[in-house]
């Protein structure tokens, strides 16, 4: 952040920060799978507030359209997906990908996606499911460690190399399958591979029977903003060759992503963690 | 709402509001398909709060990580799908509902769909696209018109028949193609038709070559709580037949989510406007 571009200097400490909003947006993460109809106690004891303030966040989210009552329970209305929506739309890439994601689906018979890096995980904001598949139940939103996912090398190899070992610090990788790298001499190693080669590999590393491989997207700017994939039955489905028809498939579907990216001036932003 | 359950009051005015919260959200949804960057001016201009005040609520985003800025363009960040995702994973649907529409999607080689009503709309919760279909870029979140849809048709038609004429009269139906049906006792006797037939088929009054053929699901609660449909070319398919492939294959897919639901003990809430 250059000082001559700094019109909003940083947040001073105290009563810059608004609180309610955090509070707010907090009332809304309260729910999730598990917890899908929450009484006004079980929001308060969920989110440390207390009852009235917790009463006030959950009315105003009613008033509002996010959050719908019978009176004594409280869930969360489909309002709330304009938040994420807004995220979406923002970002371009979804509208911009489904597409390709769906003709390159089409072509190999197999599923495609699309994600960002956020922090240490990969969120997908993009996907077309050909097939019931073992991962079933991934949408838009789901997360995954990036350390164990073709998407997630592919987002960790277009980071600057000094930022790498903070984020494997962020990571902390465990062994989700036998075939887990975790150690994170090996996992610099892959990294810088899958770097060198423009797309990663990974086989069985976050399920056993599922192989995925990845290549960068990159927006306007050039940089990468985004990783696309193919998941496939690791059983069923050779390894992927270079000059192989999955791996032609991919890597075009992703330089023509890139390319309507460029063209829409759109996704300047880096995969930043 | 009876006032035996209602140890939740109604919100009395004034300060119990968290206009905070509200602004806040407005400032989220600031950003869109148009706006992905947006500089303190711009929010101020787009949601009428103050500079000063458009500036606090971006820099407690930033802190809470749902924004990013370089010190002078904002832009939302994917932490934001988190808030969607709280309502896609609290509602269950999605994750019940993707295994059966990947799989009558596999079947019949189109693509399918769920939705929920909101208000007037269509929201897309659920999605499975097997081609390249006319209708590119439908993702999680997106929002169409009920009147015009088939699944849109299938949640009108579960709504007690007192609660449609306010129904319709938020619709305000406008012709989309040639073959929109836009006049109200029109549109109300196919809604009843629907009702009673227990699908429904729209053809080409959404987008001119789009057929789509929607049915109902139940929650646990036994009420209708979203719609699935299958949407296909018009001009390549032919027209669905009961007891032919594609109906049969509809019913049976929202008849399997509906049973799956009733299991988990999800999807209690109607699919009320």
């Amino acid at each position: 952040m250059s000082a001559d571009r700094d019109d909003v200097p940083p947040m001073p400490p105290g009563d810059q920060f608004v609180q309610s909003l955090a509070r707010g947006l907090e009332v809304i993460r309260a729910f999730d799978a598990q917890h899908h109809e929450l009484s006004l106690s079980d929001v308060a004891r969920r989110t440390g507030l207390t009852r009235a303030t917790a009463r006030r966040f959950l009315l105003t989210l009613v008033g509002l359209g996010y959050v719908r009552t019978d009176g004594r329970l409280f869930r969360l209305t489909p309002q709330i997906l304009r938040l994420g929506h807004a995220y979406l739309s923002s970002m371009g890439l979804t509208d911009i990908a489904q597409p390709h994601l769906e003709a390159l689906s089409a072509q190999l018979g197999e599923s495609t996606s699309a994600s960002v890096l956020d922090g240490a995980e990969i969120v997908y904001v993009a996907r077309v499911a050909t097939r019931r598949l073992m991962m079933v139940g991934i949408s838009v939103g789901t997360r995954f460690p990036a350390y164990a996912t073709s998407m997630g090398r592919v987002l960790l190899a277009a980071q600057p190399p000094t930022a790498l070992p903070e984020i494997l610090d962020q990571l902390n990788p465990t062994a989700l399958t036998a075939r887990t790298l975790t150690d994170r001499a090996a996992l610099l190693r892959e990294i810088d591979r899958v770097r060198r080669q423009g797309y990663a590999v990974v086989d069985q590393e976050l399920e056993m029977g599922l192989r995925s491989v990845a290549a960068p997207v990159r927006g306007a700017s050039g940089d990468v903003v985004a990783a696309v994939n193919v998941s496939m039955s690791a059983l069923r489905t050779p390894a992927p060759t270079p000059g192989g028809p999955l791996l032609e498939g991919l890597l075009g579907a992703a330089a023509a992503i890139s390319a309507d990216l460029r063209t829409a001036g759109r996704g300047a932003e880096p995969a930043a963690p």
